[in-house]
Parts: C-alpha cells; sequence; structure tokens
C-alpha cells in the first residue's frame, strides 16, 4: 500500500510514522509530504531514510491512504485534491470535522460510520477523543445528558516551537530572569493559559466549540448538554481532563469503574486511596485513555466525575487516525 | 494592640507579616511564635528584627489578636488556649471552620456575621475564598443554584518545601535527568496531579469537600450543588479556577461583567477578544480576586463560565485574615 503522510516533520507528522511502524501497517511505500519550507529534510522509516517532497498535485498519484497532520489551510487545499485521484484521506485539521459528508471518527465509538466515508475522513480534536473514549461507555449503560470538562491541555499540541516556548520560558524564570513569549499569549512556564485557538465574539474558544460540536456529532446526539473550558498548562506532553457528567438513568462509581475496566482503549486507573491515579507524565507515550479518580458528583445525584488522561499526540492524533486506517482496511474500503 | 502570628515562618505566616505592616495594621507589638524547630529564628517587622518564639500557654498573655496558620493540629491545640484568655485567634487552618460556633468569612461575602464570634474566627480555604468572592455579587443579583469549580492550584498553597521540589524537579527534567518527589505523590514539574489533601472512601480529596461545604456555610445555602474536581499545577504562586455557575434567574454575560466591575475585592480583567484575561503569573502579588472569560454556559441556558485567578497567600490566606481582623476593629470588637 502506498501511504503519503502531510505534515511528515511536524510533532504529529512524525508520531504517525511511528505508529505505522510500531503498528505494523501494511506501508509498501511511504511518501513523506510537506510544504516546500520542509522540503528536503530527511526522515526515518522502518530504518530507510526517506526525503520529503513538497506537497502538489502528482504527489497523490496512486497513493492508496494519506493521512494529513499540516493545519487547516492545507487540509482544504489538499484534501479534496487527493479525494479525487482515489486517495482515502484521513485529516487531523479541524477543516473538515463539522463537514455533513464527513465521518468524524473515534474508532471505539462510531467506527460503524466510516462506511458512509466519500474519501474525507475526520479525526477529531484530541481533548475531544479522550473525553469520549472514556465516556461512550457510560453513556451505552445510562444515557449521557450533559457533561462539563475541564482541560489541562499540554504544549505539544501547539507544535514543536511550544515546546521550545515552555523549556526556554521555564529556564529563564528559574534564573530569575524574564521571558518574551511569542508562541502563546502569556508565559506558559509556571502558568495556566485559559485561550487555546481565537476566540469568538462571545468569548468561547475554537478549542471549546470543538468538544461542544465534535462531542454532538460522534455521539449522534445534537442536543447534548455540552459545558467546556480548554486551558493551556506547561506540561510537554499528554492532556488531562476533569469531566463531571450527569446520566440519564443513575451510574454508581462501582458500576462505572467495572465498564471502564473492560472498555476498549481504555486504561483504568483508579483506587484514589492507595494513589492510584493517571497523571500526564505517566501517560506520555502511551497508547491508551487512563481513566481515574471515578467517584460520584457532589453536585447532582445522576452524576459521576472523572479524571481522563492520555497523550495527545498519540490517541489524541496519530493513532486515532492510523486506528482509523486500520478499520478501513479490515471493512474492506482499504486494499 | 499587641499581636501574635502563629507559624510565622511559613509562607503564609511571613505574608501576614507583610500584610498587616503594608496595610498600616495598628500593631503597637508584634509576637512571631512557632513550634520549637523555628523558635530562635529572625524575622524582620517595619524594618525591627522580631524573635520567633515557641508558642506555648504564656505566649497568648495580653495579646488582643492573634493569627494562626500552623496546621490543624497546632489550631486545635492552641486557637482555645488563646481564645480563653481573651485574644480574637483568626485560624487559617481547617481546624475549627466547620465548627457551628465559628463563623467562616470572606468580607466581602459574610463580613456580618462576624458579631457572632465567640473568639476563634476561621479564615476560609484559599480556593473556596477566590471563587466565593466571583460568584456571591452575581447570586445576590440571580440567585445560585449549583456550581462546578475545577482548580489549578499553585505549589505555594503547599508550604516552602513544595516551592523546591517544583523547582528543583523543573532543573532536573529539563536537563534529562529523573527525579524523586517528597512533598508530592507524583512530580509536579511538568505535570498535573488530581490530589489536594486525602481522599475520603468514595475517592473524594478534602480540598474537594472543602470546596463543597465551606462554600455552602458562607453563602447560607446548606443546600448548594457543588461539584469540584481540585488539582495541583506546577505553578509557584496564584490559583486559578474554571467555574461555571447555574443561577435560578437568567444573567446575562453582559450584566455579570456590570456586577463584577464594582464588585468589592474583585478586579475584571475581561475581554477575551483583545486578549485581557487573568493568569496566575500576572496575579501573584496582587490583591485582588481576578475575574475574566465571562461567558454564557454553553452547557446551560441559564449559566455562566468564568475563570478566576487569585493569590492563594494573599486574597487565599494572609490577606483575607488580616480584612477579617480590620472588620473586627472597624465593628468594635477588637480595640
Amino acid at each position: 500500500m502506498k501511504v503519503a503522510v502531510l505534515g511528515a516533520t511536524g510533532l504529529v507528522g512524525r508520531e504517525m510514522l511511528s505508529v505505522l511502524e510500531q503498528r505494523n501497517f501494511p506501508v509498501e511505500e511511504l511518501i513523506p509530504l510537506a510544504s516546500a519550507k520542509s522540503a528536503g529534510k530527511k526522515l526515518l522509516f522502518k530504518g530507510r531514510e526517506c526525503t520529503v517532497r513538497e506537497v502538489e498535485k502528482t504527489a497523490f498519484d496512486g497513493v492508496d491512504l494519506a493521512l494529513f497532520s499540516a493545519g487547516s489551510a492545507a487540509s482544504e487545499n489538499w484534501a479534496p485534491v487527493a479525494a479525487e485521484k482515489g486517495t482515502i484521506v484521513v485529516d487531523n485539521s479541524s477543516a473538515w470535522r463539522m463537514a455533513q459528508d464527513v465521518p468524524l471518527i473515534v474508532p471505539e465509538v462510531n467506527g460503524h460510520e466510516l462506511s458512509k466515508q466519500k474519501g474525507i475522513i475526520a479525526n477529531p480534536n484530541c481533548a475531544t477523543i479522550q473525553a469520549l473514549v472514556a465516556l461512550f461507555p457510560l453513556h451505552r449503560e445510562a444515557e449521557l445528558e450533559s457533561f462539563n470538562a475541564v482541560t489541562f491541555q499540554s504544549v505539544s499540541g501547539t507544535g514543536i516551537r511550544a515546546l521550545e516556548e515552555l523549556r526556554e520560558g521555564a529556564l529563564a524564570l528559574l534564573s530569575g530572569g524574564s521571558f518574551e513569549p511569542k508562541v502563546y499569549p502569556r508565559p506558559i512556564a509556571f502558568n495556566a493559559i485559559p485561550q487555546i485557538g481565537s476566540f469568538d465574539s462571545e468569548g468561547i474558544s475554537q478549542e471549546e466549540w470543538k468538544m461542544v460540536n465534535e462531542s454532538r456529532k460522534i455521539l449522534g446526539l445534537p442536543d447534548l448538554s455540552v459545558s467546556c473550558t480548554t486551558v493551556r498548562v506547561p506540561v510537554f506532553r499528554g492532556h488531562s481532563e476533569a469531566i463531571t457528567a450527569v446520566f440519564r438513568t443513575s451510574l454508581s462509581p462501582e458500576r462505572a469503574r467495572e465498564i471502564l475496566r473492560n472498555a476498549p482503549g481504555v486504561n483504568l486507573v483508579d483506587d484514589a486511596v492507595s494513589g492510584r491515579f493517571p497523571t500526564a507524565l505517566e501517560a506520555a507515550g502511551s497508547d491508551a485513555v487512563h481513566v481515574g479518580r471515578i467517584r460520584r458528583d457532589t453536585g447532582s445525584s445522576r452524576g459521576l466525575a472523572l479524571w481522563v488522561v492520555a497523550d495527545n499526540l498519540r490517541k489524541g492524533a496519530a493513532l486515532n487516525a492510523v486506528q482509523i486506517a486500520e478499520a478501513l482496511l479490515s471493512s474492506g474500503q482499504l486494499k
């Protein structure tokens, strides 16, 4: 199979290469693509060096599968071009997620909707994916009425320059110096910034709208009540989320643990009294969505609170995209 | 006036000295007290050196006001001793907060309840104080039905050793080394730890119960619905909180801003579209509760979301305690 990765030099793109390799995805030829700026760079795939090519129309000739992670503008431009040539595109940007004809897929939740794909499939936002992998099994049992998610999102979601900014900012502040941020609107080291993406006229951020709208689409619950505050924290890798969910029928913490212990993609790390709960530092590099601190919600009789942690570059991006490709393979839509 | 500070060498104790000095509280004699371990240490107050004395029964002789911040065990022991000698104790620990005879005071919210004091007055938990300074003016207008608070709490709430642990842990990780935490159950640098205090058998933390129970007591709303997740983040000073509040009558973000612009103790920093919102790094060292990101709650028709930031050592602890003492002065209960 001929597989292209657009945005191959970015944090998510590199992770896509490594996930394809680790999971033995049947890649016969790998075509790393990027903007003109990155063309010519060398990347390793399965121990062989590949040269990054500039994305252009002919780059998709004969390509079976393309994983995109080069930002919304590139996806808007190139996904239709690739799809028209018969390439199946799994797009990690937000460009196509809310388009009616584009399935928005978390394999553990709505993998069956892949049958509706017409060439472009959208990979949801990182923060949304991990919330739904944890909430969906509970929803199937007790029907979700509403949820409130507050996120603690790592800087790797922003890209390579953000990793450097956190590192440099931390060193500057620790040595008593000052620091002028370039990537974020405020210094991120030793701080918490309640802005991810731009704000609409009501002051709601793009990332907050993604949680609201993508959750509704993926769960097929257009009227689901979703409250959300998305916050960037000085963590390199791994997003954490404090979620409170209210269900139509009551669901005990014990029963929720039982369900999540056997839920696909979930790693239950939940024995708070013995000090067992997940954190971002431990979850970084892993594939699972780690769930802990499951407890009754002190604020509602049919509510549960949980703490959900995942590697945003893996399950939040590259891994979910490759899992979508694997599902296409096993259903015969990709061969 | 003879003023004692118990726990004078701790982070909050030192801040108490500095707040007393900055606000020109009428201190004629300052008596810094601590455990035997810290006795003999020297502290500066109004440019003069004072020697820390070990706390003992006679230390409260003739003392008009004692500010306590030496932990719950010390408060349990010494507050009744001091009160019996006629000293008014303002206690920053959690020891007396829920005691029926002890007023739990945020001056901007329930200062009038100081008239009921019988010698011991409790200073609420840091995270609770800042939430209520922001919510109370809105509650007076539209009647609070429930709120959900997720906290981003700085390490200074834990004490001096936690500041060192964050600093050392950050340097270790940045230089590629590993780090064995002593103060926290996990490394705090570049992480987020969903544990503050110990967990009860249901897996709810002490800090979460403080938000629930103290809010109900201070607002005089014993049935208020409160959901809470409290999280430690790698910030040196200043707590941030993502709050969603539901009111009985609907309250627009515009009206909420109008109310909070003139509310006591509040600094409105709210123009998200222009990049104006508060963060911990900016709030550190300031007296106000900074409120921003006021917006409609996407999850409920009568809800508002807000982002609330304050210096946990000042308004969250030392400043609130001194403001209580000032209120006692102006009402003639302390002279």
